[in-house]
This record gives C-alpha cells, sequence and structure tokens, in this order.
C-alpha cells in the first residue's frame, strides 16, 4: 500500500444498486485499483457515502451523471445498471479502449433473438455479442485474460453452473432431467422500491416465485448445452429467502448404479483444486450461505439421496459477491494480469 | 357459547414444547374443549401463562407431573412430547377409555422393525400399531372418527402429502422419481437448548440439513406407497428457513406429454372441494408461508416447468397449525363427532 | 354464530395498507359485525382475498371505489387511509347517520392550528373538532358510548399513554422531565413502496428516526397535559427495530425518594383491575412485543431503576392491534352497546 | 504481505464463543499478526475452521488445551473465555513476560469488593488490578501503550462511554440525570445454549432484560465518574433486538439553555477529530447499526429533542468489533507500537 504502484483507474455505471455498492466496498479494499468515477442518473451530486454510509472515510466522491466524459481515464469500467443500459455504453467505451464489465445480463446470451425474447426489447449491439465473453473464470479463464468484454454471470447461474460443471463436462448425469432448487436472498430483488420487497412482505415468510419462467434459465442451459455438447433439460425453481445475501442451490441428477458418491467427490476435488474460490467440502457437510457472507467463495458439498439413484449437489455463494461485484472484480484482476485474488481474500462474517 | 354446553376435556402431556404452546392456544379458543390438566416433567408446579405469556388471562392451570393419576378424567389426551414417550402413556390411556393423539413419531410408521430402525429403540407396544389409524383427514376421515388411538402426521409429510396425494391416486406421475425439496421454519426444531437452533447461528442464513436420512422420509413413503398400491421412489431433502413458522414443499413429479396442466388443477381442485382445509390456489399462483402462519390451511399451486416435463406442485403449511396442533385438533373433533372446523377457523396473521 | 342476531353493517375506506388489513383480519372473526364494503382508490375492483391471501374463504368482497354511495347501508364506517382523507368524507357520513372512527390522525389534535402545522395543510372541517372523542377506552369510555366520530388514538401515543396514564393522574411523577424511548415494528411504517422500508434496508439493523420530531408527540402531550391539567414536557424518541409487528415504551419518569416502588405496582393494578386489555404484569417482569402480537393487549412492567430515582415502566403492544385496528373495534363494540371484548380475545401467537 | 515480517505471535484462550470468532476473522487479515495457538477445554482436537467454516483456508490450526504451554511462544495473548477465567491465567502469563487482554469483566473494575459483588466472587488476583489498563484507547491511549495487561471495555460501555465522554470532560451536562436507554444484537449474548436465545424466542419479537441490574452499569459509571472528577448517577437499561450484532446507545442528558447544539456538534467533532475509530455524524443523521457491521467504528450523532433541554445522543458500534475484538485489536496494535489501525479498516457490509 505504501510504495506507489500504479493502480488500475475504474469507473462504475449505475452505483447506487446494491451490486454497485458491493463493488465499492470491495474496491476500496483492492490495493490495486482505485475507483475514480461512479455514475447515477438519479444522485448525481450526492456524496456516495451519504447514500452508502458505511463507505464514509473510504470513498470521498460524488456521483456524476452517466456520460462517457466521467470515464474517459478509466483502464475499466463496471455497469452495474439495470439490464439494457450497458449495451448503449459499451461500443463507446471500447472504442476508446476501455474495457468493460457488464453485471447485468446483456452479454449473457450469445444469440440476439433469445435477448429479445427474455428481455423483451431487440438487442442493441449485437455485434459485440460474439466479442464478450462469459466471466465464470472456472470455466474460461484465459479467454477473460484476453477480453476487452466481459458479461458477468447472473448469480443463479453461478451457483448452479459450478454445482453441475464437472458432472457436466464428464457426462456422468442423464442431461435430461436436471432440477435446480435455488434460494435467493432478497438483494438479490435490488434497491428498487417496490411493495413486493419491502420488510413487511418478506420478512418471516418464504415463497417460490417466478415459476413458470425464469431470465437465468436460458443463461444457466446455453453454459451447460456448451459444455455438454449435446441438449440439456433443466427444470429451474427460484424462491426468494428471507436474509439479505446468499444464495443455495440444491442440484438434483441422476447417477447410473455404477457412479459412486467418493468418485464423484474425488472428481470435484480434482476440478477445483487449484481454484481460488471453489471449496468443495468434505462428503456430508451441509453448506450454510453465512459461511460465504461477504466473500467470494462458492462452497459445494455432494450427498447421494436416500433410497434413489439421484446425486445431490448443495452449492452456496454470496449472490453480491461471487454472484456479482466479487467474481466482477475476480474477471477484473485476470483482465489486467494481477493475482486474480486481489483484494477478495476476506473470510465471510459469522455470525 | 353461553349456554352450557358440556364440553371435551382435554389433557396435554409434554405442555412445554412448541407443539404443546399451539395446542394451548387453540384450544383456549375452542367452543367445545376445554384444557383440565397440562403436564411437563421438567416444569411441574409452574404456572402455564408464566412459561408463555401469551396464554396469560387465558389459561389459569399449572404443569403438573405427567402421571396417569392427572388425566382420568379427561375424554382425550394430546401427547406432546420427544418420540418415544407416548407409547408408554398409550395402553394405560386406551385400557381406561381415553382417547389418544400422539403428535410425536411413535404410532406413524407401521412397521416396528422401521421404527426401531429410524427412532433408534424397539416399540414399546407394536401391538396397538395396527390400532392406530394416520391422522390425516384428507386420506383417512371416515377411520379417524372411529379411532381411538390416532398418530398425527409429521409436518413435512403432511404438506409433501397433500401435494402428491391426487396425482398418486390417479397414476398420473412417474413413481419412480418423486423429489421433494422441502424448507422448513426453525420452530420445527422444537424448543430445546442446543447452539445450533441458536438466533445468532439461524439467522440471515439458509442450509440444507439431513440430507443423507430424515426420519419423515419412511413416513411420506409409506403413505403414497399404500395410496399407489406399489412401491414409490422419493428423494427427499429438508432445509432450513429463518422464519418462525412454516413449510414449503417444491414437489417435482414427471407428467407424460398427454397430461394438460388444466386438466391436472381440475384434479386437485375436485379431489379438494369439500375439504376445509385445503385450499388449491388458481393456476401459476405462488403461496407464500406466511399466508397460512397460524391457520390450519394447506395452500396449494400447481406449475409445469419451462422446457421440461415436470410438474411442480408448490404446497404450504404452518408447521405448528396444519403439520401439528391444528390438524390434532381436527382429528380430535372428528373423534367426537364435532364440526370438523371447530376451533380452527381464524385466518392468518399478515403481515 | 347460529341463530340469525342483527349484525352491524361496516365498512372500510383504505382497505389495502395493513390496518386495514388487520381490521378485515379481527371483523372476519366479529360475531356481531359484517364487512359489506371495502374501499380503495388504486384496487378498486380487486377481490380483497387476492391482496390479502391470508383472508381466502373467509372475505369474498372485491374493492371499490371510495364513494358514499358505497357506505349508504352502513352502521359505521372505519377509515383506514392516509391522514387527510378521513376530514372529507366525514361530514357526508356523519350527515347520514352513518357513525365514523378515524384510525388516521384527521381527529386526534383538538386543535386546527396545531393540526396545519404537524400535517402541513389547512384542516378540512374543523368544526367536527370538537365532537370527536379520542378513542382510548381506558381514559374515555364513557364518552366513546356516545360518539359518532371517534379519533382512534396512534401506536406510539397508545403504548406511551397507558403507561404514564396512572402516573400523571396521581401526580406521582415530575410533569418536566419524561421520556419515552419507543421502538416500532416495521408495519407501523405502512405498505408504500419506499427504498426506506425494504427487507435489504431494514433487516438485521436498528436505528432511531424522527429525533427532530414525530407527529406522535403533540397527540401524547395534549393527553397527558389533558389529565395532568398542567404542562407536561416530554422527550419522545422513536426507534425501527426489525420485526413485523409491535411497539415497546420505555418510560422513564423521576419520582420522589418516599413513593415506593411496591405502591405504584398497587396503583397500576388498581387502575386497571377491570381493563379487559391492560395487563400489569408482576413485579419484575419484562414484556415482550411477541407476548402481544395479533392481540388487543398492553402489557405493563415497572421497575425502579438502579441508583437513581428513576421509574422505568416498560410497556408493549401490537401496532396494529392495540395501537390501531384492534382498538378501534373496541371502539365500535362501546359505541353500539356490544361486549367490549367481542371479537378481540384471541391470545397473541408464540412463537 | 510477501516479504517477511516479523509478526506478532498470537495466542487465544477461549476461542470457540463468538468474540474468539471475530478475533479470528481479523487476526487472519492482519499483516503484523499470526495466530499460533487456539485454545478451547470443550473443542480440543477440533479444527479451528471446523466450527468456524468461514475461516476454512484462512487458519489451520486445531483447538488445544487451554494449559500455558500452548502459550509460552506468544507475544500476546487474548483471553475471550467466560468472566472467571482470565484472572487465573493472568499471573503466569505476565511472569512469562507475555502480555495479555482479557475480553471478559476480569480486570474491568478497580475495586476487587465491587468485582466480587457484581460477578458473585471474589477475585482471583486482585493485586493485578492497579496494573491493569482500561482498554478505551479514546480516554487512555498512552496506558495503552505501555500495559501488560488490558482490561478490554464492555460493549455497552462503549458505545455509552463515548456517547457521554465530550459532555462529562467539559461538565456540560447535569451529572446526575444521565440515562442510556441501549440496544444489543444477540450475539452480545453469547454462544451458549440457552433457550432464551433460541431463534423462536428472540426473533420478531423486542423486550428489554436485566433492568434491575446489569454488569456494565458499574463498568460505566467508573469510568464517567473518574472522567467528571465526581459522582455521576447513571440510568441503564438495556434492551435485546433480534439482529445478529451492533449495539445502539440512545443517551439522554440535560443541558443549559445556553449551551447550543451547534456548539457541542464542535465540540464533539474537535474531541474524535483525530480518532481513527469514531465518526460524528452530521447534525441531524440517525446512525444505523449496519453502518458499522463488522467494522470497528463508533459512529455518533447529536439531536436536541423537541421542546425540552434534553440533548439526545446515538451511538452505534458493532458489540462484537468496536465492542470486543476489534477494540482489542485496535489495543495490542498501540501495545506493539503498531499502527492503531492495522487490520481494522474494512468498511461495514451493507447491505
Amino acid at each position: 500500500m505504501s510504495s506507489q504502484v500504479q493502480k488500475l483507474k475504474v469507473g462504475i455505471i449505475g452505483g447506487t444498486g446494491y451490486t454497485g455498492a458491493e463493488l465499492l466496498r470491495l474496491l476500496v479494499q483492492h490495493s490495486m485499483a482505485e475507483v475514480i468515477a461512479v455514475a447515477s442518473r438519479s444522485e448525481a451530486g450526492t456524496k456516495v457515502s451519504d447514500l452508502y454510509p458505511n463507505l464514509r472515510g473510504h470513498l470521498d466522491l460524488s456521483f456524476v451523471e452517466p456520460k462517457i466524459e466521467a470515464f474517459t481515464e478509466c483502464d475499466i469500467v463496471f455497469s452495474a445498471t439495470p439490464n439494457g443500459i450497458a449495451m448503449q455504453h459499451a461500443p463507446d467505451l471500447l472504442a476508446r479502449g476501455i474495457k468493460l464489465i457488464d453485471l447485468a445480463a446483456d452479454f449473457r446470451l450469445q444469440d440476439a433473438a433469445a435477448w429479445r425474447h427474455w428481455y423483451g426489447e431487440p438487442h442493441a449491439c449485437s455485434e459485440l455479442l460474439s466479442e464478450a465473453v462469459y466471466g465464470l473464470p472456472e470455466l474460461n479463464r484465459e479467454s477473460i485474460r484476453n477480453a476487452n468484454l466481459v458479461a458477468n454471470p447472473g448469480c443463479y447461474p453461478t451457483a448452479t453452473t459450478l454445482g453441475f460443471l464437472p458432472l457436466i463436462r464428464e457426462s456422468l448425469i442423464d442431461h435430461n432431467n436436471l432440477i435446480a432448487d435455488v434460494k435467493s436472498g432478497v438483494s438479490g430483488a435490488g434497491r428498487g422500491a417496490k411493495v413486493a420487497n419491502l420488510f413487511t412482505e418478506v420478512s418471516d415468510s418464504f415463497k417460490a416465485y417466478g415459476v413458470s419462467a425464469h431470465r437465468h434459465h436460458p443463461e444457466i442451459t446455453q453454459t451447460l448445452t456448451a459444455v455438454a455438447k449435446q441438449a440439456v433439460t433443466l427444470t429451474f425453481i427460484p424462491h426468494l429467502v428471507p436474509i439479505l445475501r446468499g444464495i443455495h442451490a440444491t442440484l438434483y441428477a441422476d447417477i447410473s448404479a455404477e457412479t459412486s458418491l467418493e468418485s464423484l467427490q474425488s472428481l470435484f476435488e480434482a476440478t477445483y483444486a487449484e481454484e481460488p474460490f471453489v471449496d468443495v467440502l468434505p462428503l456430508g457437510s451441509h453448506p450454510e450461505t453465512r459461511s460465504v457472507k461477504g466473500s467470494n467463495l462458492c462452497r459445494i458439498a455432494l450427498h447421494q439421496a436416500t433410497g434413489s439413484n439421484k446425486l445431490v449437489v448443495l452449492s452456496v455463494i454470496d449472490n453480491l459477491t461471487k454472484g456479482a461485484a466479487g467474481q466482477a472484480i475476480q474477471n477484473m484482476n485476470l483482465m489486467f494480469g494481477l493475482d486474480e485474488s486481489t483484494g477478495l481474500n476476506c473470510p465471510a462474517q459469522l455470525p
């Protein structure tokens, strides 16, 4: 911290939501990066630390208008806006040699028609889709290193894909009968003023939502299909848990009678042995979301269901960290040749 | 309420746990029943309302020792103790003509060997197992009316069985590929002093537990097998949600391509049309556990998963009410020829 | 319930907020009242039970426009709208002989200028202020019996006033040094879509708010001054607790060295001995808000602070019940000569 | 981190409670300290990260028996045990030249008779009391630098004392009429298996406790009296909030009519201008406990109550960090001449 290294100059578009706040929390602790601009249309002029009092004393910036001029000095920009905004800024930023990581969905689906179907509007720069790298380091590390445009994965897709990945890659499960019963904390719903997300509507209750269709579904199947090199059939059911942060994916897959649980455990351990942010727990473990709260880790445990051929994979992340801002910084570290873990080594708070 | 009807005289063994507390809360409002004795070994001599201040002004009794003498005047006794206690009292109570509803597991499994396997000790009165009626009114109403000994179902089994029942009965799903991903509020873990259930261990977190084996699993398969008249294969995974009360079962089953969702919706509506405590929601609904908090209702909604042949059934109950004490009182009403809904008509508190 | 009594016909204006929902929850269980109209500008046409699923099967009404025609058959109307609405409806309703209970603040302050100061607009029917009775039964029971227009007290004022009342009436405390450190659950903030009340903003945190000025302050001092027959000086500091329902008032007052705690305990017990909804706990008790959740009770306990002359009064209510809808129904019962407790006898849910 | 500085060798006695866990969370991130031994009688032999999964990958130690041999290599030992244990280890550790910070109460009260009165047993090494320094850096920084034995302040005393300190020191308030209405998160109650701290007993409720007497009361008055150089009269009322971490102190003091709020604000700002861990907020602010969650900050805001001469000071800390482990590490940094903020600069997690 003392000797003056050349720090990365970082900009953030859309800094008022929770992924923006988490980016800021992590970046003010990052030894090799410095936030120089944070934009928000609604809060331009407000001190960032007035909106996020946890940052008082850590960041002395005010929100600016989201105009390109604010970011011309940046090495990299994170877009933490609602869907459909990053694709408006992307061509201009990239043309100026500024790298871009989009934490929304604009560049996650490689098929512009699919994007239009799921997000309800035509894609504004479909010509960039082929250039965008899906920013899951455990899958695409080398491509990320060389990318100028990274599509940061969704929170459900991160937890789900990391749980299925070794099984799909080795063709050890029935591709036509995958189930992801996933549960998310409330910060996944964002900071918008909606009755449905009031404390009084969410607290002390539990529900499924979006059962008929959820936008993270095609994102997951796109990845799993690419890995499997064949079609996969996934049933994906999201639920809302009254916790601030955390995703718990309970994954079900059929394995053949010859496949032992121990061999799968070895496979997972081998697959993720060198991964800084995937922690395979001992057989029989039950990972808690709090064990990763505020950290960039994905913790995974394997179980064989009683009396059936189902493998059950439990996978937990913090939706704002490994599921959003932490993974984005992991990607930034890769894109600039930094140690992948820089700024991401805090253990979770417990309790 | 004014004219003096002859009220049922009710005793409770094990009144210090949460199912005991819920029995008391409901019974003090029951127009046709009167609690005359509440036993607890650990709290004998304590006023019930000192332990449960919500009952101050509603119940003027002190806990007594759990001896048979305390219950000889009773028409019916509820046993709300840990597993393995009711089977010690049952023969004596029944011999005296006192009906018994056990809210623990002692009489749920019809096979004494299975009981021994799952509960770790030999059954103390296996000769009564054939006499015990499984107290799920939607399945066994007529038998319950004539029963002297009722095994009140577990909380998970109630939510799960009601969600699968119409499908199993009509053989509309693949019996070999059932999944129940179930989530329970913390009161399901009881009132014991355990570190694992401290506020500081449970709050703001989510986890699966007992993935390798849970005692409610054989209870559910026993019922479903009996209805299906063939073996069923169920994967059953419980989770802990940081809420006080509530169970949410997310049930997965394969349906054939010819079976329409609308026909299944009609089947559920027809099956439960006359049931006072099963509420089939319109297609596309997402029942919240809070919508049944403190009520005896089970609310059910059906969905077809996107892009697969999975039927998804969402089923919610309050684990202490329809999942325990409320259902026990429903059974009592049946056993004594009362209106089945007596004392059970309060809507849930919301928010 | 069996023989057909003539039930009161009840209307509700503003049925979409939490006090409206609580009125409905209580009224559907009230043996002597029937809701015949529920109005909401924003939800006209929607089924009430679609908005509040806990009422499915209990109430088969849809919201109507808040026009006088909808209420002409009513014996009584509850206004559960934001402040400033009831005063627009009041003259018309009263002229038609329909009694009115306002759960908002329109008729709480007897001084129209004070109303204008605190609520930011002129009072629309200040001529009715003298006719309005402040609906705290423990203070104004006889006036309420004869009232056509009742101003239902605020939630903080109910808990605070009941805790200070015996002391003020008997001049046993220093009127110039009263402190009310009060804590409210989040439902007190209403059902509006505000960022500040999101689960993610409120959960797992605690704060004071409105320290410089809160509208319930003049309401409390108005009542205490009237009882004391002299000015009182009250410091009133509200806080937000991450719970659904409940108010906990911690009240501080100076007593003279001659006044014993036991004598004050006796005073409180005597004052409230005949009150159906005030429960004075034994000395040394610590009332929990959950002990009154969903009930109409106010529970009070007295303490002498260590090493000082401070009397500490702890007073808890459910802000939606005794602090709003329950007390309104208590007032309705009085206004129509019913048993004061009708429909209000449920014990709190616990846990 | 790369070049090998000589790190402090740190031992922890009593590492299984929440203050022990927080010490470990902070110390594994501390660039100048290394934990070499963690003792626990009950968990000896268990891997620390099996008990605290958030430490997996951060700490590769197992608990050892709490014997002196385990700590002979240590530069400093933290005692995070229940009260009454540190005083058994202290003489031996100090005799070996090992510095000791006690996070329990053994050395907080300077009067052995007072200790006996409040803690119910005679003090085991009262000869060390005069040597022990009360570890509130804002009050005793220079003494702490030279101390071998530090009594780490209690959580309530930290929040309360920092809020009253400038006022007491300058004699700007009436010393005979201080009130501290304080609220604590549940982790303050520790990790013991008690029914009273179960999720099901605490969640969705609020209560006062220990109103008649709390051990932190004499600790606060001891400090305030020493600063005031005269007796002070403090009314101290603790409450339990259903949050994991956080203390909110609402402090009331009488100021004279000549004292302006602005002058007090200036006094607070000047007093704490150089303090790394006290943040005086702008006038009119309402600090939230979440704004300091997991951080070592105390945030303070001043208000003048409406219509009275009361100054209201709001003071928030995280009870496990500034209220325990964080402050202990701040003290360690001072005792060893390190930068006072080393290892304590993380902003709070939000949301």
